[in-house]
C-alpha cells in the first residue's frame, strides 16, 4: 500500500471542505490569511487518520468529512501561532504568515480560523445528530488543551534558558505537544464517528501516545538531516529556534564539559545572531557522538510498541485497516 | 439604581464559576496565566448583560451562569492576544500578560483559555440540553468572527500606515469589533437562554449596533482624559499605539494641513520613540480644536438611538429591564 495514494486521496476531500468552510469574506486580508496555510498544502494526516479510521470501523467517510475539515484547521490555526512563538522562518517552503503580513495580523487570522474551526463542528449537528456533535467537540476542547500544555512546557524551557531537560521532561513533553494532536484523537475521532464504545475510544490512548512519540522523534530528526524541498521547514531550523529534542538532550550528556558549554553558548543566542558555522559545528557534534543515530533507534522502539499496541485493538479486518498500519509504518519511515 | 451594585452582583457569580471552571493543573504557570486577566477582575460588563437580559425574559439567572463565565473567558484571552496586537503596556492596572511572559508564552496561554471557554459552554449540556448548547455555541462562533474581523481592519490601518481613514470606515470597524462583543451577542445569549423567539433575539441587533457604538467612542474619549487609576490602562494609550479613533480623525480634518503632517509623523513613530511632550501637543490640539467634544456628543448621539431601539423591544416591565436601563445610561456616562 502506497502511503501518498491513501493521504492523497484524503486531502483532496478534506482540503476541499475545509476551503469551502473558510469561504470568503471581507476584509480580504483577512480570508486570504486563513486560507493561505490551508492551501500551502501539508500532508493532511491527522484528518486522514480520522476519516480512515471510522472507515475501519465501518463508519461512513462522508459523516467524518467536517470534522477532518474542522481538525486540519485547528492544525493550520496552531502552526500560525506556533510559527509566531517559535520564531519560525518557514512553513511548507514559503514564509511564515508572521513574516508576510506582522504579528498581529497573524495571530488575529489564527484567532478567526480558530473560530472557525468551531462554527465548522457546529454543522456536524445536521450530519451526526446533537449528541454525537457535542461529543466530538469535546474531543477538539481536550487536545487544545493537551496541545497547549506541552506547548507551554516547550516554550518556557526556551523562555527560562534551561538546558538540564530531562528524556523524562521530554517524553513528557511530546506525550503532550504531540500525540494526541497528531495520532491519539484522530483516532479516537474516527471511532466516536463510527458510532464506537467509550472502552474502543480509549483502546487508542498508549498507541496513539507511542505512535505520536516515534513521530516526533522522527520529525526532530528529519529537521536536521532533511532535504529542505521535501520537507518543507528550513533545515536545523530547531537549533536556530533552541528547541530542547531528544538528540540535543543525548548529545548534552555524551559530549565533554567544554563542547557542552560552547553547544549552549551557541544555542542561547538569538536566532539572528547565530552563524551557519556554529549551526554546523552542533550538527557535527550531533553525528559523531551518535545522537541522531540514538533518535532514530528511539523513534523505532516507540514505533514497535505502537504496532504492538495497535494489534490489541479489535479493528475488522479489510482496507482501511491495512492502510492504517501503512500509515503507523510510514510515521517512522518517511522522508517528509 | 446603582450600576455599581448592578454590575458588582454579577461579577461575584460570574468570577467565581470563571475561575471554578479553569481550576487548577500542570505545568502550574499555564494555569497561573489563564487565571491572572480573570483574577485581575474589570467590570464584568458582558456577562453582567448575558444574565440580566436573561432574567428580564423571566429565565433563571442560573441558566445563564456557565455562558456569562465563558464569555468572560472570551473577553479575557482575547485581550491577552489584542495587547501583544496592540503593543500595550498595561491592562487593568498591571503590565500585560505579554510583559510579564514574553510573547510566546502569552499566545499560548491565550489559546489554552480559548479552549477552556468552549469546555465552559460544553458543560452547558446539564443545564441547558444539547439543542440549546449548540444554540449558545453558535453565537460564540458569530462574535468570534466578527470581533477577529473588526480587528483585522483596524490593525491592517496600523500595519500599513493608512491615514486617511473616513468616519464611515470607523464606524464599521466598531460595528464588528466593538458592537457585537460588548452589547449584541450579550444581550442575544441572554434571549436565547431564556428560550425567546428568533425575532426577539434579532430586535437586539439594531440597539447592539448602536450602543456598541456609543460605548466605543466614549471608551476613546476615556481613554485620552479618564484618571488613570479608574480607567486601568495607559492615559493616551491610543496615542501611542496609533489607533484611529473617532477623535483623531475629527482632529485630521478639522487641523491645518502642516499641523495634519506632524501629527500623521509623530503617531507613525514606534510607541517607544514617542516622546511625552509630543503625545501632550496632539492632546492639546484634539483639545483645542473641539475633536474631544465631538467625539462625546456622537457618543450621546448613538446613546439616544440605542434607548430608543431598546424602548421597542418587548421586554416585561420588572427590576432586571430597569437595569438594562441604567446600564445603558452608564455605557455613555461612565468615568471607567
Amino acid at each position: 500500500m502506497d502511503v501518498k495514494t491513501i493521504l492523497a486521496k484524503r486531502k483532496r476531500i478534506v482540503q476541499r471542505e475545509m476551503l469551502k468552510q473558510i469561504g470568503s469574506g471581507k476584509p480580504k486580508i483577512l480570508w486570504d490569511m486563513m486560507k493561505d496555510y490551508p492551501q500551502r498544502g501539508g500532508k493532511f494526516l491527522r484528518p486522514a487518520l480520522i476519516m480512515i479510521t471510522c472507515e475501519a470501523f465501518g463508519g461512513k467517510p462522508k459523516k467524518a468529512t467536517l470534522t477532518a475539515a474542522a481538525y486540519e484547521m485547528f492544525q493550520d490555526w496552531i502552526l500560525i501561532h506556533d510559527d509566531i512563538e517559535d520564531k519560525s522562518d518557514e512553513r511548507r517552503g514559503k514564509p511564515c504568515l508572521h513574516k508576510m503580513h506582522g504579528i498581529p495580523l497573524a495571530i488575529n487570522a489564527g484567532d478567526a480560523l480558530h473560530g472557525l474551526m468551531w462554527r465548522t463542528l457546529l454543522k456536524n449537528k445536521k450530519v451526526l445528530g446533537e449528541k454525537k456533535t457535542l461529543r466530538v467537540m469535546e474531543e477538539f476542547a481536550d487536545v487544545i488543551t493537551k496541545t497547549t500544555m506541552g506547548q507551554t512546557m516547550e516554550l518556557y524551557w526556551v523562555e527560562n534558558n534551561i538546558w538540564d531537560v530531562s528524556e523524562k521532561d521530554y517524553y513528557k513533553m511530546i506525550g503532550l505537544k504531540t500525540s494526541p494532536y497528531t495520532i491519539t484523537h484522530p483516532c479516537r475521532l474516527g471511532a466516536i464517528i463510527a458510532g464506537k464504545s467509550e472502552k474502543t475510544i480509549n483502546a487508542f490512548n498508549a498507541f496513539g501516545d507511542a505512535l505520536g512519540k516515534a513521530f516526533q522523534i522522527q520529525d526532530d530528526v528529519l529537521n536536521l538531516i532533511a532535504d529542505e524541498s521535501k520537507y518543507g521547514k528550513e533545515i536545523a531550523g530547531d537549533l536556530y529556534e533552541g528547541k530542547r529534542t531528544l538528540i540535543l538532550i543525548h548529545l548534552l550528556r555524551s559530549c565533554t564539559k567544554s563542547e557542552r558549554e560552547k553547544v549552549i553558548k551557541i544555542l542561547s543566542k538569538r536566532r539572528e545572531d547565530k552563524k551557519k558555522s556554529e549551526i554546523r559545528y552542533i550538527l557535527r557534534l550531533m553525528h559523531s557522538y551518535g545522537s541522531i543515530d540514538y533518535a532514530v533507534s528511539q523513534a523505532r522502539r516507540y514505533a514497535v510498541k505502537a504496532k504492538r499496541l495497535f494489534n490489541r485493538i479489535n479493528i475488522p479486518e479489510g482496507r482501511a485497516k491495512k492502510e492504517l498500519e501503512a500509515i503507523i509504518d510510514f510515521v517512522v519511515e518517511r522522508e517528509l
